[in-house]
């Protein structure tokens, strides 16, 4: 606990997002279930809401929430999912960069069979990454692999355009061509970059020595790259210049990492924080409170209670809720900052997805006003002071508790 | 109470603005500390909530949720400070017409030495303003000195913007050189006027009496003109045109009254109404009886409590506000009048400004619906049957109380 008695603490905010917490009672939802004294015990000292992350009833997805939580309306600022993944894989992108999500696959022919290659585990994707960086023409192909099937590509150099159609198909069959959307040079350039790209993969992993060991092990091959998400970068002001203010992301999700990194927070890689069910939560932790140190505002990602949402598992979301409240909320309490939890989007497990249903709020400071609402949960926080507010509330909210607001007129 | 049986005060509104009303609490808020006997009874009689004056957390300066609650959209209709400053201070302005806030300063040269003359008394102040009324070339500048230090600067003739840099650097330092915004010959020359009344400013000031007799008593001089918040006016449509009413504004602080002849209210000078702590309210109740004969809605503003907030005076503010209770309150509830009673911030006496936090509304009026909220403070208000409201919505609920809404649609 060195923070504890760290005056520096005070006028900070630790912004904790738990993906995925809202849920729909079955016969009652896993934060109605879940045993959380130190959850309970900030909502009783603080004020309480819910919170439409993107407006009632919308679904949002996971980077346009946080996005819009951190202040960059999405009209404006949402760059695609390219963009995020590449710089949640810790590419430093360029202005004008153009960037895709990436799946290995299995093909035959031009036949999409596998769409996640069996699920390649990540060690193996790994090996294929050096031959996936390559020059194409004129444009230079950055190829990252991330997670399992998972990875990215960027294309730099001059005069490209994200206005080109997919070549993964979203489902399985055939890989598609990409298109040139409109009749540009740029699109046409990418477009062709983007084919040429394919059929090279295609040729260099079909015979790739893990190719091979895989074929040996009766194991699906990896041996086509499918892209989707393409999206253009540009960097846009971050935090520091659009709210004065310092800002540190602890996260093991490579999404949220990037979403961080986008809008200029300082990005810590800890070990243990995987992302998973079985992430370091002391890990974590203890480097929030390291970052509250030298930042005003520290968000803290866990994942965990989405992916058990996505399962349809009550039982192992309502656990992870009591894992968080012991090993992360009870020493964060002792910080002596602001702390604001919240969730992304709900993921109730009756639907193993997202929905539209707003996620409870709490705010806890040290003279913040209070209500009267005493657990943290979706239907006590109905009643909350708060009241209902939406994504687009949530960084004011934040600014104004660590009295770092620039008024709005004289 | 010559308006108590006036059957003309049905379907009219008073609008009660506590300047600052809303509060932290550090143990209890002023509003809860406060004995207030006829705000309580307005509210249980009453409808309550919470309002968030720009949105919620944002930290509102006093012009612009004053504008807001007008029914004036800020992105089209907010003309900036000197606009306001100098309709506020009673000049007529023309469209066209450039207008700063301007402050007397002590200079050294160029170097700023004291930014605010040592808070020069009004009077002196004011025995510079006929020198400073001058012509630059075929520019007419009008100065009007208002309170202490403080006064407006408007620049008067063809071809003027508002696209020019301030001569004030908000802070000790150099007097600064005006410089065009852009490149447009308008720019240029306002830019030039400025400069120009700048330096003939200072040569007129330097040896003027009031400043030699300053000199003799080693008092600072006020040998500079700083001046900050251009902006450029545009006759704006008013209220009656805009939501057919007639509206009246009560009010001591200059820049409420700005605010109010902006969007065409007709401003009472009301003596006695100083906008400051010992300000007279009996006379300013007997004002709003009186223009309740002949306007459906009268505005109300009531400075002393945002004063006590940037004071940090907790016992101030609640002994203010017991005060404002019974002085102006309790003859009000007579009227016959709807009356709205909220604020146009939070200036919590802990952070001595400014903050976001929402503030308490009530709406009391024949026939209105009613919750069961029976205190009027920004706790109690939580659990108001209006529930969060914003500035925007303000003004429509005023038409609304007193039928003169018009329909949207058919």
């Amino acid at each position: 606990m060195a923070v504890s008695n760290n005056k520096s603490a005070d006028k900070k905010v630790i912004l904790v997002i738990l993906d995925g917490i809202g849920d729909l009672p079955t016969t009652k939802t896993p934060l109605q279930l879940a045993k959380k004294p130190n959850l309970d015990s900030l909502a009783r000292d603080g004020i309480t809401g819910l919170m439409a992350p993107l407006g009632k009833g919308v679904v949002p997805g996971s980077d346009t929430s946080h996005l819009q939580y951190f202040g960059y309306d999405l009209e404006k600022y949402y760059p695609g999912r390219g963009v995020l993944e590449a710089l949640g894989a810790g590419i430093r992108l360029r202005d004008g960069d153009v960037a895709f999500r990436a799946n290995f696959a299995t093909l035959n022919g031009t036949e999409i069979i596998d769409r996640r290659a069996g699920r390649i585990d990540s060690n193996s994707a790994k090996s294929f990454e050096e031959i996936l960086n390559m020059t194409v023409d004129d444009v230079e192909v950055i190829f990252r692999s991330t997670v399992e099937h998972r990875g990215v590509v960027v294309l730099r150099g001059q005069g490209l355009s994200p206005l080109i159609s997919d070549t993964d198909p979203h489902k399985l069959g055939k890989l598609i061509h990409s298109e040139p959307i409109g009749s540009s040079k740029e699109s046409r350039k990418t477009a062709n970059a983007v084919n040429k790209f394919t059929n090279k993969a295609r040729e260099l992993l079909e015979n790739h020595p893990k190719n091979i060991e895989r074929k040996g092990k009766h194991l699906p091959i990896a041996n086509g790259v499918l892209l989707r998400g393409v999206s253009a970068y540009k960097k846009i002001d971050d935090v520091k210049t659009r709210f004065g203010i310092t800002a540190a992301c602890v996260a093991g999700g490579a999404l949220y990492k990037g979403v961080a990194r986008y809008v200029g927070m300082d990005v810590v890689d800890v070990v243990g924080a995987t992302g998973t069910k079985d992430t370091d939560l002391n890990a974590k932790v203890k480097v929030v409170m390291e970052c509250l140190k030298d930042h005003d505002l520290v968000f803290l990602h866990i994942k965990a209670c989405d992916s058990f949402g996505h399962d349809g598992d009550l039982k192992g979301k309502t656990k992870m809720i009591e894992r968080i409240d012991r090993l992360a909320i009870a020493p964060l309490k002792k910080s002596g900052a602001a702390i604001v939890i919240t969730g992304d989007h709900s993921t109730p497990c009756v639907r193993k997805g997202h929905s539209g249903h707003e996620v409870p709020i709490l705010v806890y400071c040290k003279n913040e006003r209070n209500d009267d609402v005493k657990k943290f949960d979706e239907i006590s926080c109905m009643k909350g002071g708060l009241g209902h507010v939406t994504g687009k509330d949530l960084m004011p909210i934040l600014l104004n508790l660590i009295e770092k607001s620039k008024m709005c007129g004289s």
